[in-house]
């Protein structure tokens, strides 16, 4: 085998040599040196059939957009595999789009005391209070909902179109509804202006993140990772709470969740921050971080930036703030979303390279990772993983068909990554399971199999950020979840 | 710089480092090591302005559709530069679309004994005779055209739907026109069946090269090393010639042109066929082809198969054919076709692996290549360039947003390839200018620069089919046509 780069000049191939060389590379992609048991290779046999049988269809589900896509991942049997398979957990979700939207439009906006304001660029915005609340400049006066649901003749169109303000998913044109990844990231920030006065609310706060957590669970999720701004939530009387206070709520949260529920194993927290601030506010930002990864050492995992990257700050002119625990000697982990951008050879695409001198933990998409090839060797040979989000990178109009997402090239050399929402609720997707379904069937084609999806779950502990008795103790926990799901799914 | 990989725990990054390790990359592109002389240097920031302007603007061309981006690139200022480039060989040119198709209609339609007819499914066909042709199942009654001109009103409306026919090219939404890869292909072969009556009429056949060589020579290309069909042409009198005497009309116009163009170095021919044919078919092609290489050994570079991977046999499936050669001790070159495919772990998949094992000389778009790491490797260690169409493999819907295409990792590592154009006429772009700009701008960003411009062209000469006096020949012809461009361009 270590022959094959050789020339051979005149000679024909050898038929055994092809099998090798064809084994060499099956077995190079994620999953491909995983030995699957009998009833797993029943199952594995069975999942083939049903990609040919996809492949077929004159609709190939990753090659289009999600949006117009889901439909028919959702009657594919694949994707009914994909919700009940142990995926392991879910480590790039951000903390205000766990929850589907239909939720807080059927539950939290039909709490008392809710008002709602439509702002002069066609979006809404919300508060609970206990008094009228003050006006709010480029928006229209507060509506008490309870009262204009009262007055309108066809509450569940208004209800849709509350819905509609908080998520990208549509049932039009996504092309048309969005032309270009300007409006995309405009009408996403605007989403989450929309929710942010549900989500904040104290009470809502709670039963969010447990309703968000009943969500992933549901979806055979048993960790999550959540990249959580930590806002200061407030209360009915208009009074605050600090940051400290937002962890605890989600660190109580879940572990009356675990309590709960055996087999799911828990959440830690990754502190984030808004890439546009400036660099003394971003000084702060660190500081905190690393006095709550002090204070909440088993929770808090790290530290980690969002928002748009192409019209954010890079990570280098963030350097003094990024360098202060090094500088401290304190230990903050970084999880930084880099690589998010189609702007090659800009400040911006620098940040691939700069998150791994920084020692990121993971790095967040890292779509830009194949035109990196130093980055991405040090990504590889470090082993610090690549969180990929399909659905996340179609609908930012990163990607359009998802078999040329970059991720499909790293998966066939078992490039470290792992397999994630982002935000599920602005996709309208649910927990992971069509985001497992696009890397299934898009990245790996009739190539990936049964080891491959062993492989993506299994990493996911593998690259958290639990310690290495933790991960031993998660992984036994999935692989008897995993068990039951392979013999419930082989008789 | 060795130790880069190591993670350095409680550090934070060295400036200096970090330069090295960005310069490191930089150095690994397509280009990366070519040292610019001063004037090249001052061109070079030349375009680097020109680029940053490029991506300000709302529309990136590379980003579009190449139909609805071709009047931005033509009006680019890059664009320009791009056309008066010495550009070396163009290695991937297809003989029916050589020519744009505006001479075609100009031209020879207008020339006498010209008979049109319409066929059932939408499409004409021509034949030039000199008594009235017989009737072509599935298709009209066949009409003179000089007769239709004489009673057409508005000849100009007529033209214009002849040209329609015989290219893609349109002005209306290609993404309605062309819905679906199954739809463009269908066009693209009803395209040739459209011109194969004009092209293969033995005076147009001449003229037609001719005619080729003139726009490929007004682009700046120098080289061509051209996939031929070798029809059998025929004369008014409805005689046929044999397939010698298609290549030999072919080497005595090269011959004519070169004389006359002594800035021009000449073209070779590789004698394609369409994978559709079964066994028997495909031994005789490989048969004739040895015994053509054998009789032009200097003007023969080559065998490869044509038409639609996904729709065509495997190669693999043509083993005993393509076997021949080598058996019987007899020399002849593949260029073969492979990975121009997104089915990735179907049977056509294996394309790459097995052009390698029949160690092809060059592979045909590879636009798989990323997925079969293997293929890469030995692709890349045995100096196997990929011939890299872009406009080709956007057109055919295999991506859309073209900094997307694999070759933009590729470059980013220098692996070997060159640009090429494909079936130009059909797409609507010139020479190899607007696959340059696309390679240059979309897959390149702003860190391609003039040396990836100047290692594209001279990897062009490296890996063509001429021998290496010839390609020292073809090199310092190119280096003096280069030195003129820098010099021209740097007043
Ligand atoms: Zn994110
Ligand atoms: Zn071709």
């Amino acid at each position: 085998l270590l022959l094959y780069f050789l020339r051979s000049g005149l000679s024909v191939p050898d038929p055994r040599q092809r099998e090798a060389l064809m084994k060499l590379e099956a077995s190079m992609q994620t999953g491909g040196q995983v030995v699957l048991t009998d009833a797993e290779q029943r199952l594995d046999a069975l999942l083939f059939k049903m990609k040919q049988e996809e492949i077929r269809k004159a609709d190939f589900p990753p090659s289009m957009h999600f949006f117009q896509a889901r439909h028919l991942i959702d009657s594919s049997p694949i994707f009914s595999l994909m919700q009940k398979m142990p995926k392991g957990g879910a480590l790039h979700v951000h903390d205000l789009s766990m929850v589907s939207v239909d939720w807080l439009v059927k539950n939290v906006t039909y709490r008392p005391n809710c008002y709602m304001c439509c702002t002069d660029n066609r979006s809404i915005r919300f508060i609970f209070s206990s008094r009228w609340p003050k006006a709010l400049p480029r928006c229209s006066a507060w509506t008490l909902l309870e009262n204009l649901r009262a007055k309108t003749v066809n509450v569940t169109d208004l209800d849709n179109s509350i819905e509609g303000n908080l998520t990208l998913f549509t049932h039009q044109d996504p092309e048309s509804v969005y032309p270009s990844q300007d409006v995309v990231w405009d009408r996403f920030e605007q989403g989450f202006l929309a929710l942010w006065g549900l989500v904040t609310y104290a009470p809502v706060f709670r039963d969010y993140y447990h309703e968000g957590l009943t969500q992933f669970y549901a979806d055979n999720v048993m960790y999550l990772e959540l990249r959580a701004l930590l806002p200061e939530i407030y209360e009915l009387d208009g009074s605050f709470h600090d940051t400290a206070f937002t962890l605890k709520t989600y660190q109580e949260v879940t572990t009356r969740f675990t309590d709960q529920h055996p087999d799911f194993f828990g959440a830690r927290i990754i502190f984030t921050i808004n890439r546009g601030v400036n660099l003394s506010v971003m000084v702060r930002a660190v500081e905190e971080a690393m006095k709550l990864q002090r204070d909440f050492p088993d929770f808090m995992a790290g530290f980690d930036m969002v928002g748009r990257e192409d019209s954010g700050r890079p990570l280098w002119f963030f350097r003094e703030a990024l360098s202060l625990p090094a500088e401290r000697g304190v230990t903050l982990p970084f999880f930084f979303h880099a690589g998010e951008t189609d702007l090659e050879g800009t400040d911006v695409d620098q940040n691939l390279l700069d998150a791994l001198l920084f020692n990121t933990s993971r790095i967040g998409h890292g779509f830009a990772l194949l035109r990196h090839p130093v980055a991405r060797d040090m990504s590889r040979k470090r082993g610090v993983a690549v969180e990929v989000c399909p659905i996340s990178n179609q609908v930012t109009k990163l990607v359009k068909d998802l078999r040329n997402h970059p991720a499909a090239a790293l998966m066939s050399e078992d490039h470290p990554m792992v397999i994630s929402s982002d935000d599920p609720a602005m996709f309208g997707s649910s927990g992971l399971s069509h985001d497992f379904y696009e890397a299934f069937v898009g990245f790996g084609g009739l190539s990936s199999h049964l080891g491959t999806l062993k492989q993506l779950a299994m990493n996911s502990i593998r690259y958290s950020s639990l310690s290495p008795p933790q991960q031993e103790k998660a992984l036994a926990l999935w692989q008897r979840r995993w068990d039951k799901f392979i013999s419930e799914n082989t008789r």
